[in-house]
């Protein structure tokens, strides 16, 4: 962190603010210019408050030279997170995708997606029980049932489940749940980051509808600061001026997030502009910029899906998609197993 | 709800889609053009996924003509809501002004606050004890501490009190907080925003950074669809392209709001442009845009603040604003009791 | 402007880059740091191309204290500065009312409207003859007639009149318009900005939707440095998420504006939200948060109006809205002459 | 285009929209149900201005089912448009690859770095004349000197060349350049859309900053009412709250675009991030994402570059990502010859 105090600036309380800095246990580079003095914070920035910083009147200006996280920080951890789903890996040169129906609604739907999915060359199963919704008049989802519904449709299939929660009540549903979803509304939900920090399993940070990518990170850092390092980030479009699709997927976050965190990170280019026939090339797109796998929307009867219908593909078009994907991965140094 | 069918539908599909729309309850108008057939849906539609009607391959186009709302829309509702938050009265020609600071601290920091507030003309006493920060790292406030030490404050100055909460597990401890706020992150929040909705007490929702105004006046009916009506909506800037501001505060919501909605709504200048200079003017502009009130951040000690310091602004400039808006008032036919 | 070089950096090419800074005519403070060597360059840095330095791969951040702009720089010009339009003056404690239709259409509909403008209280005509339209088949504006019809209008009434130019080959037909007119889209045509920059008149420069207010002073910079000073800023709302109002008013970005520049800002409700019911709440907005003046749409028959009938009101509504403006300004030391 | 008038209406006025609508050439179907009546318009409703028909008091919702461009229109040319710039084809199965410097430096700067473009493989060289810079103060391009040195180099190598024109008085000076350039902050500057509509030449339209896609593909609408139907379309970024990256790179445009327009698209992939390290991921999305081609910024001395340095490549870079591309082709049936 960079701090330029004003030269015109009472010296005590300049040496007030150096003070406290060191307070930090951080230690201190000064230099005075002609206007200007210069004071550069050396050690570990991540707990000190730039905004607190930035409203003391001496302060003219104040930049951070170091990201805010820490444990998600390529930095201080260069290689590649590996996160293991149930046997299944995400990160480094391994690529995955995860696939299922936007809400799950009976046993023979799930199963019978989920056995489509497979077929086709899914590596995971998504279904949702607890929907988030904008109305209260929506399907809510299937809660407790749902959940219950998509284990019957792992054992049928041996495929790890993945699922959104939604609540802190909800913890002890999800304990068999193979990869717990956090979902962009609920990205800055703190007390929730902080109860599946405690979870020893799996979380799918999804990132927040308009939530940069350095909020994004702390989010991740909330739930890593709890003990929790096995994150795994999943890019689904963020609210732009555009109405043409339902959200802007932002691709340029994919090698960018490389370059910042060790963590792995996929994309879901169902959710993204929510028009199904987007799907194919946004998933041929996502893996050659380099993600570490996809999730899809797949459903068995699209016209009468209880939610989010629109964006989802047909198991034989999904079947296409996971070919194609198949011959790109070795362009981008990828694998799956 | 008025849905474009393309005239080169399968007539057994159409029938089919006539059949479900009339199985919700709701009757048609048909009317057959040249090249689309259009169905007008007479009813309450709020029930109706139009994400689902899009999906389907027969139609063209649809088109929402009734918003999506009803507990909270004005045509159901035409006169203002007059919300009473422990005797003093949001809505209608009622004016508020909640003030405080950003984070209690200490009993000595919010007493002090509070009667250097209650001198200056403030209605009510805003404090936080649960803090969402985007960092863990960040002051996460006193959290049940804090709300003992409004309420000593409460105590001290009669001054009703608002607070954040921020989980379902905190419910209790905001038993005796008298307007309890959710917060901008949380507005879509949807396991929270049912809980509140069953508390009898009245609730401040906040925008969310990037949340239309549809979809927050969903999040209202989310509480009011579980029997809580007492509802004051917050405007507190919204996230756009401009760096100079922290948001954008959307001051043409509120006349708009006024239309749309019987609710109260107020305004959060502090927030919204994170700039304490720039606290006086838009609390100038809120109150002759029609708002119902404004809630301004106020600390006795700014640069120490522990959190959001660069907003705030000392009791004796919250004195002159005050008093400003009380001749501003009558313009805008509003009273201050 | 500070310049952050990792102390891993070749010392040949650190000096390079202080050579290179000092052959700009600049002098530096250097700080070696544990980690960092921190650079401060002292002097004019509005020549320095920020986004090369930030290319050089031993920099590792570069921050700019100093704004890039400097004709327009309240630092450097600390009065307001008070542009005359034919005897109106703008900045200061003054405040101007320009009123008049989106597009001129007839002589006597220019006429009409001007005299009832006139008469409800107006200040300046405004009219628009060349039209920026989305369509091409949409009207394109009167064009050389339009300028005639508006220059029959200021005869008939005595307003000075504001008028959109769109091209660098119509300048000849503006040298009668009191008050040239840069729209939105032309915020960045920067050619049109060096050709009025050379014009002996007052520019009346509109907000780009999608322009950060740095980008907008750095266009009236264009103009000034050209030589003409005479420059007007006119807020008309950004490009947001929110599809309830064409734009969203950026009201902060008035007493922003006041702090950083010296010239005058005015405000345009009509286009801003798109709605004539919201111009009266936004025009009080306006006034109360500390602008110059507005410019305001009326036309004397809305539904039949060639563009934007939407957002104009009828000059016995906009006589209603001066009367309480002229309330208000007293409250913010304005006075309207 | 779909009208819903009040049945509360004045019958009168409901016959007088009736009779305007049938007086621009289109036929009407009514009707009319229990709260609202429906009147289609059937016919090309591309001159209908629906912000007019919106203002009308008796209208209740109005919405475009056609969209509002004809020229452009897939619908009404189903077969992909080939543009043909000086023998290299846009468009179709196939792709081409546009390479060169932001700006025209010296001679042998776009000589040396034109035949190093040639060599790892591109096929048409770009390079700035003219430039549009935020700052007066920037290098502004060598302007008409600029024009003759890549005439120079295009003679040298045999590429044909791609610049911006940035006015209408410049027009002449591009007679021998090959694809003319409109750049983003210049795709609604009408007056120029409509001088190059003039031209007997093939246009590259850049999305503004800002822009819709249907704002961008009326910009296309401008320039083919004139009689110029050779448009070829270039993403190159959105404007979004998103701090780390310049622009929002939006690729899901790609594929809509396929289905609105039957005209080619491309990708800048430099101009989009900022960050010359995303230039390679992201031209490898854009390829498999469907696009016709790539822009790419190749600079021989990064650093030192006038302009933009931080996004260019070196050509040894560059040779990778064209060896690369050329095995994605075939997964996405594209040749580049």
């Amino acid at each position: 962190m960079i701090i330029a105090v004003k030269n015109s600036s009472d010296k005590v309380q300049v040496d007030n603010l150096i003070k406290w800095i060191k307070s930090k246990g951080l230690s201190v580079d000064i230099s005075v210019g002609e206007n200007t003095t210069v004071i550069g914070l050396v050690g570990d920035t991540s707990k000190i408050d730039i905004d607190l910083v930035r409203s003391m009147d001496i302060v003219e200006h104040v930049t951070r030279v170091q990201e805010p996280y820490k444990c998600a920080n390529r930095k201080f951890h260069p290689e590649d997170s590996i996160i293991d789903v149930s046997g299944h890996k995400f990160g480094g040169n391994n690529f995955q995708i995860i696939a299922g129906p936007c809400s799950v609604e009976t046993e023979k739907q799930i199963v019978d997606i989920a056995i489509a999915c497979k077929k086709a060359g899914a590596n995971l199963l998504r279904g949702g029980a607890f929907k988030p919704r904008t109305s209260p008049y929506s399907f809510q989802g299937l809660r407790e049932t749902g959940i219950d519904l998509l284990l019957k449709a792992k054992q049928e299939t041996g495929m790890p489940i993945v699922s959104e929660i939604m609540g802190v009540r909800h913890i002890d549903l999800f304990k068999d749940v193979d990869l717990v979803q956090i979902g962009a509304r609920n990205m800055q939900n703190f007390e929730l980051l902080k109860e599946v920090g405690k979870m020893n399993k799996p979380i799918l940070l999804k990132r927040g509808l308009a939530n940069t990518i350095e909020e994004w990170l702390m989010s991740a850092e909330y739930i890593m600061s709890e003990g929790n390092h096995n994150i795994i980030l999943c890019e689904r479009g963020i609210r732009t001026f555009e109405p043409l699709t339902r959200n802007t997927l932002d691709l340029s976050a994919i090698p960018l997030l490389k370059e910042l965190t060790h963590l792995p990170i996929i994309v879901d280019p169902s959710h993204a502009s929510g028009i199904s026939r987007l799907v194919a090339p946004l998933s041929y797109a996502s893996t050659t910029v380099g993600a570490d796998g996809l999730m899809i929307e797949v459903h068995n009867d699209p016209p009468h899906a209880l939610c989010d219908g629109a964006q989802a593909i047909r198991p034989e078009q999904f079947a296409v998609i996971v070919k194609n994907i198949d011959v790109m991965l070795p362009l981008v140094n990828k694998v799956r197993i």
